[in-house]
Parts: C-alpha cells; sequence; structure tokens
C-alpha cells in the first residue's frame, strides 16, 4: 500500500492536467486534505462551474460566459477592426498588452493537414461572412509563427485580399529583452527587414 | 476585460495549488475546459471525496479512509518495528523503497520552536503511550536531517531511551548517483564517518 484509496484516486486526476507530474500531483492533494471544507469546496465547485457556464461566442467564437460575449456587446470597442487568432488564449495573451481596442474572431486552431485540420474545421466559413457583410477598416491575421499559422496566414490572406479589406500580420523582430547575441538567425533576418527608423 | 468571471474564477483557485503559478493555473483552466462533463465531474468529486472520507488513523496517525488504517491492521507487517516519521509524505516515500515491513507513527510535523510548533503540538504523547505499553524490538527515528528534524531527534532520543529500546536512525552518507565532486563537505564527511567494509 501507498496511498490510501480516495487519495490515490486524487493524485491520479491531478496528473491528467497538463503540466502535473507524480510529484506536483501528491503535493497539490496533500494541500487540499490540509484545507478546510469551504475552500475544497470552492475549488470543486468552480471546476464545474466553468464547465458548465462557460460558452462559445457566437459572434467570435471566444470563450465566454455571455453570448454574446462581453467584447463583442462593449460599447468601448471598435468593432471595424477584427483581429483574427487561433485560441482563446491567444485573445486573452493580446487582452493582457491593453494596447488592442478592436474586436476578435477565434479561428479554433491552425490549418494542420498533418493532424487533419482543414480550412473547414476552423471557422473561416464564419470569418468570410463577417467581412464581406460589414464595413471593416482591418483584418489583423495575429497567429503563431510557426508552419502551422504561416500557412493559416496565406490561406486567409489568399481568401480575404478579393474582399479588398486591409490585411495585416503581427510585426516581425526581435522579442522584448533579448540579448542580440542568442537570438536565431531568421529572427535576426526579419528584425533587420523591419528595421524602422530612430527619430 | 481579460477572463470571463467563471474562468478568472477557476484560475484563481488553481492558483491557490502549491506549485502553480499564473501560467500553469491558466493552461490547466483550458484543459479543463476543453474535457468532456464526465472528465470534469470526476476532477472535481475526486477532489471533493478525498477531503470528506480520508480521517487520521487513530493509532499511528497516518491519514487513511479507515481506522485503524491499512497498514496498522495488516497482518504482514511486524509492529513490533515502529518507524517514526514526521508527515504522511514521509510514509509514502518509506513505503515507496518496499524494504520496510514495520508500522509507522506519525508526528505532524517536527519540533520548530521558530514556528510555535513545541513537543506538545505534536502526537509524541501517542507515541510514548505507545513504546511503553507495547513489546517492541526498534524504533527509527525517520526524520529529515534539517535543524528540526535534528532536533526533533534528540528530543525523541532523550525521552525515549529510559524506557530501554532499541533507538536507530536513517544511515547517512552520499546519495545515489552522487558525483563525489558536487557532494557537501557535511555529506562526505558523514559519509567517511559511516564507511563500510566492502565484502
Amino acid at each position: 500500500m501507498k496511498y490510501t484509496k480516495p487519495l490515490l484516486k486524487l493524485i491520479e486526476e491531478f496528473q491528467k492536467l497538463p503540466g502535473v507530474g507524480p510529484k506536483s500531483a501528491q503535493r497539490m492533494a496533500f494541500y487540499v486534505l490540509n484545507q478546510d471544507m469551504e475552500q475544497v469546496e470552492k475549488l470543486a465547485n468552480s471546476i464545474l462551474e466553468a464547465k458548465k457556464l462557460i460558452k462559445k461566442c457566437s459572434s467570435c467564437h471566444n470563450i465566454s460566459a455571455n453570448d454574446p460575449c462581453e467584447i463583442c456587446v462593449s460599447s468601448s470597442r471598435d468593432n471595424k477592426t477584427i483581429c483574427v487568432v487561433s485560441e482563446p488564449k491567444d485573445l486573452i495573451a493580446i487582452e493582457r498588452t491593453n494596447e488592442y481596442k478592436g474586436v476578435y474572431h477565434v479561428l479554433g486552431g491552425l490549418i494542420s493537414p498533418i493532424d487533419g485540420i482543414g480550412p473547414d474545421e476552423l471557422s473561416i466559413k464564419e470569418l468570410l461572412g463577417k467581412v464581406s457583410k460589414n464595413n471593416l477598416n482591418e483584418i489583423i491575421l495575429a497567429l503563431d509563427t510557426s508552419t502551422e499559422g504561416e500557412a493559416t496566414m496565406l490561406y486567409l490572406n489568399r481568401i480575404l485580399s478579393p474582399l479588398g479589406k486591409k490585411i495585416t500580420r503581427l510585426g516581425f523582430g526581435l522579442p522584448a529583452g533579448t540579448e542580440l547575441e542568442y537570438a536565431d538567425e531568421l529572427t535576426i533576418a526579419r528584425a533587420l527587414e523591419g528595421r524602422s527608423e530612430i527619430k
């Protein structure tokens, strides 16, 4: 015997969480045992409630407890600019900058033939519909700079450009706080291409 | 807005778990959202059940769904040998070796005046009772080799030795897989003291 049964079950469940190995799962399980019942119920309920309450926004496909989501209904957002992201976590990363005031469209993934994900698996049709109906100023393609991200941007650019809107992508270059010595060649090459005048 | 409310709450709850920062909490929350309801309920229920079902064994103070615990009632364990540990996780670490067949006594901590933990805060009285009543062969003090662990071993040795039982502590020396070059002085000094003849 190592663990009493309910503890073993809890450790197994915690281990299914991403980035949680056997040691962390054990620590987390002991933490649960050492909390009072109220705190443990708060944890369990927040898990169940998040799963029950959070749905997809029917307009932008972001996750939200409301439909349409908080961003789509906000009067302070510029709905003439649409930022296309792969996943809700990318949207959150952009929101965190507090720099973007437009709205979003979440694709639900990136084109990846190896994983069997083609354009039809993503919410590209809905994006096209939105772009052709609305009087947009700009479509920002804010996708990963991975092979899948680049392929998706190429595809989106091809099908969106006939609609005559301004299509942009995120700037290339050195990340903040980089030591040039350790940056890879491609990043430096692209930073050179994208150099800007010092005013 | 960054997170929709139930998601924010879930991330906050996950962040309270030991070793979980904002990034991991977000990853774990998105994992929950991407699972089906059945799996999410399994996670939430295992948290609640572990907390509800697991109690302290009234004999050895280990955590268990049963009282007395699985080890205390097992007929295959040698109840003439008692291994004193600080916490249930130390007991689990020893059980993992599959080398120990005796029973345990969990102190519930280590003597640490700075944290306000004296002998009365630990289950030392219960240990004394057990040692004086039973016909024991050996008491193994398997405590951390930290200051608190050493202080607790000194204290236990002082109050247990008048009872005339054999009291031992875990061996000192190099951990398995050590490069001598990187071992600290104290460890090497103790490994020298504790050297054994090669047969």
